[in-house]
């Protein structure tokens, strides 16, 4: 499975969030990390090679700050130039169809504001139906999302949790069964042990696969005793 | 009161629904149309401008086609760099605080699309929260929003109530109340007469005048009889 990401930040330097994550995905294969303001810094979109991108990619991710309870404009400019009649919907080919699709949004406020009440009033799942649409009306998948609030207030316990949500809505198989998040893990970790000449980190990583692997021959094992005593 | 209709469209000439709403207003002195793709070509905002009009009206409407279920990208523009804090938000002066907002988006899909069910999936209602949460954040009053589904296919009788329709969004005060409106279409006959030659249609505006007035007090009548009935 390839990953795009459709990166859309007017100054994405200066934000610590964006950094952090992109920073952790430079070495993943199967991850194309697309932003779209240094791609064209004149706001002039390449509609051919913006198609033939997305035709090359399995999974199709936005991430950006959420400006006005969306995403920033160049995005939106690159929804209304690319996802065209003919290409995205319409009668014929539909170019994204299968696909599946999820957003990454970075979120300056506490995630309690984004209710009745709150200042915010709405939640993130009733603001971004504009996105749920699109993926509807182009035939894509919509995944569970990943909102990251406050980034800037985490310590470093949170942070890394939320990196390896966002790791896993670029890589993992949509299926979070108990099986696919340890595949999934299992298969993280060795691409970490490859290319590390760290010996003591690599024993150390093959120790947590081989626990990771011991835990599910006893869950396989547990399972077999449940079917056991069902049986009639 | 002052209405403000930012208009955001990239082909405007080319649009016949637009051409139609714009060019009803022309007259009217209450209300101020402000295109932004035509006052952008090169899509710099002048913020200072932009804030300058936000400030001396007291009606904030905007007018767009619906582009992947929101606005062109030129308005997102807009307000990603317009609505800034420390003027539409946070710590301070709040310059929309008490303001009405509202919108109008011409539709080419049928309305029954937008629905569970339909190819849209979701309603205007729920695919316009983003712009619900903006009026809330700023502290302006969100009026019911103006969609117009399908223009091309409206007979002359559709396209003249949707009109009115228009009208009333962009000068008539909050309250559809019966008398609120029979004093809106009063003073819109007036001024349809005032600058007007033709003796006839003068004619004919001052008898539909007459009859409105008349209904008025014939139904203040009835209100004062009811009254009298409910007093114990």
């Amino acid at each position: 499975m390839k990953t795009l990401v459709i990166v859309s930040h007017p100054e994405i330097l200066d934000s610590a969030s964006q950094q952090f994550f992109l920073h952790s995905v430079k070495g993943f294969d199967d991850v194309t990390v697309h932003h779209l303001e240094s791609a064209y810094p004149d706001g002039q979109i390449n509609v051919a090679e913006e198609q033939a991108l997305l035709n090359s990619h399995d999974r199709i991710l936005f991430q950006f700050p959420f400006y006005w309870y969306s995403s920033p404009y160049m995005l939106k400019k690159w929804q209304d130039e690319v996802l065209l009649e003919g290409f995205a919907y319409g009668e014929g080919r539909r170019a994204l169809y299968g696909k599946e699709f999820g957003l990454i949004i970075m979120i300056g406020i506490n995630e309690r504001e984004y209710q009745a009440g709150g200042s915010e009033r709405f939640s993130i799942n009733e603001l971004t139906k504009p996105f749920q649409a699109m993926a509807h009306k182009t035939g894509m998948t919509y995944l569970r999302p990943l909102a990251v609030f406050q980034f800037g207030y985490m310590d470093d316990e949170e942070k890394t949790e939320t990196l390896i949500k966002y790791w896993q809505l670029l890589t993992m198989k949509n299926d979070h069964s108990l099986e696919t998040r340890e595949e999934w893990l299992i298969n993280r970790l060795q691409k970490a042990m490859t290319g590390n000449s760290d010996a003591e980190l690599t024993q150390r990583i093959r120790f947590a696969i081989q626990v990771i692997e011991e835990n599910r021959q006893t869950i396989d094992g547990l399972k077999m005793v449940l079917e056991d005593i069902r049986r009639p």
